[in-house]
């Protein structure tokens, strides 16, 4: 039982087990695209790939399928859209066991023609993100993956700021779609592990009966990222977001190398992601800037999305009591 | 009831509460003392004493009560040996609300000459700390200090690496000690969630019925030291050690700017704690390392004493792969 008194799954095992339903998603070339607007050349993207090929990791995904007539060809790099041409010459023709992904968001995607019928694709798995307000797009989203061929993610983002008797509803017609799994979103880094239980035991509760899958994707405002993904899978989570070196937006995310060494799957192997941080991820810190910081510990105390951080960070210099201080104003 | 099927206690309060119980050590200085040989200038100490009085934090602990028969003075700062007239200079006469604290290493502590007469000195507190083979002198320490009058905690450090059938009798005997409280400590930062609540479910069980309280002291090497925190709060736990910055050896410590928004008793203040790290601490990381990086991780997920970390980061140039190698051979 958790500390909420919720039923956990049976099958959660214990220190020295591993839970073989539980599946890991690589999203550093997508979420790490917010920090440098998706411009990673193709070496990174290939590293990264391999990487995961040899580290026994699940899935890799690429970034977003932004759409053409919103976002400008030439004020983002490759990922921003994720053209299928632009995947396979990063990815190559390996055979490697790796699935990919891309995030498709809600209002931001020309699905019905961006998204090729699955034959057509090197994608395995569509990931519709939206907001509450966006349920019945993204639902026809997932509907529209599903039926080219996809396997399909819903990602429910912003759910901290939602109100409960909405969440139940946005769930209850989640429950009847398509997708095969449906992610429990902390995007400003401000849950705590006793909402994770939480809110885990509804999204299962929402689902039973349907085989949908619950995944867990955490931000690392409040040096939780690892923490609550770990709470995630205690409560039954079952797929798994993390980066590379927790690359990723603001304070970034669960960083890879802890997750792997928490899971114990014989499948998985650190050693090959330690030597990517080292060739790969590291060097970024040159030009990139991401992981827990003052201003983002803030933005996540008080749920709030971390762009007024980000910014703090950009301009430099800033004083962070100034900062503290503009941000408990009402 | 937690994960493990163990009683909570009842008065722990939901999201929007707080839980008067709980008291906050912070251990700036002790701690961050094992990064600079306990060097600091008064400045440095008295800016931390008047940041835990500004932000309504309980005790400060200073450093060690080092033995001089051991430790040379001209090798050491002040804060290795804590004697009474640089304790008074630093902290002045002030009457801040902020109890004073020392830590009594077992074997390295003159403790029945130089822990003076609770009157004749402003500390409040001694901790003792031992690991498990050190129980009998401990306990001896533990009497000492209570006699001459003081408040009594007492560490036992390594925890993670004591047999479980060892962890019982040391904790039957330490029920009966003088101690006020006993910490739960996770030296190697190599603590899940799952190990916190049945680690302090034993203690709060072997120390029923003594009016002992449980603390936690927590290292953030696989980032859960503050995680680990929150959980060793939820099952029971009401004396919280944490640094600012989280500054302390090797991956450090809890910040205790995340633990005090987390706590949400009205006597905390977070803006103090910002003040000094803006103004006192984070200009130390221009001389002084701390903080979670990838060795530590792998000596928290090898359950090992981040000696070996230390080392690879104080040669610097390491290579992380074969520092890895290394590690994990036989």
């Amino acid at each position: 039982m958790t500390e909420n008194g919720t039923p956990i799954d049976k099958d959660k095992g214990t220190w020295v087990t591993w839970r073989p339903e539980i599946k890991v998603l690589d999203c550093t070339v997508r979420d790490g695209g917010l920090v440098n607007d998706h411009a990673f050349d193709d070496a990174l993207v290939r590293a990264v790939y391999d990487t995961c090929a040899a580290a026994g990791i699940d899935y890799m995904e690429l970034g977003y399928k932004g759409s053409e007539r919103i976002f400008a060809r030439d004020e983002f790099g490759p990922w921003k859209f994720c053209r299928e041409e632009d995947m396979r010459r990063a990815v190559g023709d390996s055979p490697a066991d790796v699935k990919l992904s891309v995030m498709a968001d809600a209002e931001r995607t020309d699905y019905k023609t961006d998204i090729l019928p699955f034959d057509d694709s090197v994608l395995d798995l569509i990931r519709v993100a939206c907001y509450i307000h966006q349920i019945p797009l993204a639902l026809d989203m997932v509907k529209d993956a599903h039926d080219k061929g996809y396997e399909v993610c819903l990602n429910l983002m912003a759910v901290s700021t939602v109100h409960e008797n909405d969440l139940d509803d946005a769930l209850a017609v989640i429950a009847q779609s398509e997708a095969e799994t449906i992610y429990l979103v902390d995007s400003y880094g401000a849950f705590y592990s006793e909402e994770i239980h939480a809110l885990c035991a509804k999204y299962l509760d929402a689902c039973r009966s349907t085989g949908k899958q619950l995944g867990f994707h955490g931000h690392n405002n409040q040096q939780l990222g690892y923490a609550n993904t770990i709470e995630a899978i205690v409560a039954g989570a079952n797929r798994l977001d993390a980066t590379i070196g927790g690359l990723g937006r603001g304070a970034g995310n669960c960083p890879i190398e802890l997750l792997l060494a928490f899971l114990k799957n014989p499948r998985y192997r650190l050693r090959p992601v330690l030597q990517c941080l080292r060739d790969h991820i590291l060097p970024l810190r040159k030009t990139m800037s991401w992981g827990y910081d003052l201003a983002y510990m803030i933005t996540g105390q008080l749920n709030q999305h971390p762009r007024s951080a980000i910014q703090y960070y950009d301009d430099g210099d800033g004083d962070i009591v100034e900062f503290y201080d503009e941000m408990i104003e009402a």
